[in-house]
């Protein structure tokens, strides 16, 4: 997915900067979206970012730097006062509050939970308890409910008292006298009804909810399933506690896939592409340690056959294209097996079934391949043998590939890890010692033979 | 992202089905989730599929037929009758059915359109001329409108009258007596305003909207950033033709990124794990032989330096390693980068910033890797200029695959081309070439000068 940069003003509003002229700034940031605010503060220098920040009026500063990018966030939290932090936090939603909340140190937190307006102080105090990757951990306080004896006109005068407040109101949750969700009221439902009809009469009464505890990824599924706008989070008595909105979830689902993209390539999933580089450094180096230890033992495999290198050095030349086709058809297999797990296409009950298919593809591709790289190789010069040399292993190279594709990432699903967790080691590794050993081993073999 | 497998009741059913006892069965299925059902679905044996589909009720079988994978909705448009079809697209809302109907063969189409009630079927001919990619592609033409003449009170009976066949209202669209669109009206604003007030008064004249043409990625941006539930669609001329709701963005999301990770990987975005083999096979293996032409490159490197070799074997028992480290790291800049320029973290204008981040983060971790990598090798007994060789080649290709990962994407995208088209191939191509030619170049120098 890709998003077309819009042209922002980022060299006017420089311009203007450096001229001093402040109110010019001013009028030009309040036409701009916070959005487009956000990724114009990332291109900015710091001070700048600063005073810019500062011209805002509190409501829009505060949308603003929900859209910020970390680094720019903790910058711009030691760079204003307590009292700008608080003026801040206090016009966020209670999600979003807590949010920023809990990437304060200690001391900050503290300062910013009692200078924000007291009732959400103790909202926020209760949903920072929450993991972070929870339906707990996703929800805000914000939202309408009524008593199960209310009327089509008492939930519409509780909307109207709320509407300030809340955006994306799109349904009323109903409770019983102790606070237990018994039923929710969509907008539409509402509008349609007599305003003397019992809320109850006209409620769903099986609506979908969840615990605190379940994880957001559950959350996000449960939401697709059900063509959710809104949902209710209950603790574990019922009482309803918080509500989850649907743009939350786009969030989760973004940052779900992308963590899938990032463990295959062994990242961290914090990383960003303008983090300083040392962090990256820090972050990456111990993957490619793990990486480089199981370079040796593809290497080893090498060191078996330095005899049969050493009489006939083609062997060198050619081993690395038997191995680096393995690991492109392993990707292949590891990208769509993720894939399908992860979107809940490809179950762990299909598991021989697809393991199945990954081997027969795996050989056909290896006969195809094998059989061009045979042919390149012979139309190159090389002896006809090498040219069988190159169609044998590549076929059961590429066999091996579809094997070990398909089956790293079923084990980790098996065993309740993250199938992409560090596949592309894992996986690289199973094809380089695969395809050293069948395309090296059968090179000796052919020395041995007289063939070659 | 995983999804937990459910308990689906699939030995159940089976039994049953042996048992002859359909009617159990339908009590059973009546009792599911459609996308529980189409799970279940792509499970079991085909003939039971057909007989098991043919016992749902037309609305709930539609809604399954929407959840199946594309090879099992091909068999079953193929098993069963035209007449059933027909039934089942009635059930569509138009956005689906027209999805439905342009997969089919054009004969099967027209038997179709003309089958559908009249009305359903005019509006679908409209949507088919759109591409499915678009604004136009994505949006369904069912939607409540008033003109700008209305009360809150007429707005209210216009939702009452297409409540049944519309789900998920969440605005009214106001347009004027050309039908163009003047602007949007939120349940919760409607819900709130005197009955008498004309929605003039209280609609959002500058609603967010898109034309037909706009691309689908645009649209889920916009979605994203302002926070929409639905959005109203307009041709060149300003009539309002449809809307998109947030449930179809939903799935632009997930099929954007998944189509990055598959670009990535070099694999057809159609591919799905449970394709037939033979269809995988032809898919993937025009990749994997544009690869080898790509690994033939590199293999002519280390022909250049075959008397080294020849010479000194651990030459070649180590070069895969620097090769390898070297592609590993180059992928994950690639992944790095790709994604922050998918969710707009990244920024083209940043690209100066960004390459010269990645090239110290490669030169860092050269230099940490390559230490590890020359202390490995000279406490498995190698020569100590061995080490240093590994050392040396190991920071240049690490640096070179920092720049070279950082430089694929960016051009890609600077060429207004996917930053994730087939960026392994390119990419592991420029790290085997770099790590060969520093390792065996190098290697070749130390033997030259005698230190090796």
């Amino acid at each position: 997915m890709t998003v077309e940069s819009k042209n922002l003003p980022v060299e006017k509003i420089t311009e203007l900067y450096e001229a001093g002229d402040l109110s010019a700034i001013k009028e030009l940031l309040l036409t701009l979206h916070p959005t487009d605010i956000a990724r114009m503060f990332e291109e900015l220098e710091r001070d700048q970012v600063v005073s810019l920040f500062r011209l805002l009026p509190k409501d829009k500063a505060s949308d603003v730097f929900l859209e910020l990018e970390d680094p720019l966030k903790e910058f711009l939290v030691s760079a204003i006062s307590d009292r700008e932090l608080v003026e801040i936090v206090d016009e966020m939603e209670t999600d979003d509050a807590t949010d920023v909340i809990s990437e304060l140190s200690h001391e900050d937190a503290r300062k910013v939970l009692d200078g924000i307006k007291e009732k959400e102080s103790i909202e926020v105090r209760k949903l920072l308890k929450y993991p972070e990757d929870t339906a707990g951990g996703k929800m805000q306080a914000e939202l309408v409910s009524v008593g199960e004896s209310a009327t089509v006109k008492e939930a519409v005068q509780s909307i109207r008292e709320k509407a300030k407040e809340i955006t994306n109101i799109s349904n009323v949750f109903v409770v019983d006298d102790e606070g237990k969700l018994v039923g929710t009221l969509s907008l539409d439902k509402l509008i349609l009804a007599d305003e003397d009809t019992p809320v109850r009469e006209i409620m769903n009464t099986k609506p979908v909810k969840v615990t605190t505890d379940v994880d957001q990824e559950e959350v996000a599924r449960m939401f697709r399933r059900h063509d959710l706008l809104s949902m209710p989070v209950v603790d574990k008595e019922g009482h309803l506690v918080g509500r989850i909105t649907i743009d939350d979830v786009v969030d989760v689902i973004e940052e779900e896939i992308f963590e899938d993209f990032y463990r295959v390539a062994s990242l961290s999933v914090e990383e960003r592409p303008l983090d300083p580089p040392l962090r990256s450094i820090a972050r990456r180096s111990p993957w490619l340690i793990l990486n480089l230890g199981t370079a040796f033992v593809a290497a080893s495999v090498v060191k078996l056959f330095e005899d049969a290198i050493a009489s006939l050095v083609i062997l060198a030349v050619l081993m690395p294209v038997v191995a680096g086709e393995g690991g492109n058809a392993a990707m292949q297999t590891v990208t769509v097996i993720v894939r399908g797990l992860a979107l809940g296409e490809l179950e762990i009950r299909s598991a021989w079934r697809v393991l199945y298919k990954e081997a027969l593809v795996g050989l056909g591709n290896g006969i195809i391949v094998g059989s061009v790289a045979g042919l390149i190789a012979y139309l190159l010069g090389t002896n006809v043998m090498v040219g069988v040399l190159l169609f044998l292993s590549m076929t059961v190279n590429l066999f091996i590939a579809g094997l070990c594709g398909a089956v790293i990432p079923l084990v980790l699903k098996w065993l309740k890890a993250d199938p992409a967790l560090s596949s592309s080691i894992f996986v690289t590794t199973c094809t380089d010692v695969a395809g050293f050993f069948t395309f090296l081993g059968l090179g000796a073999l052919f020395i041995k033979l007289g063939l070659l």
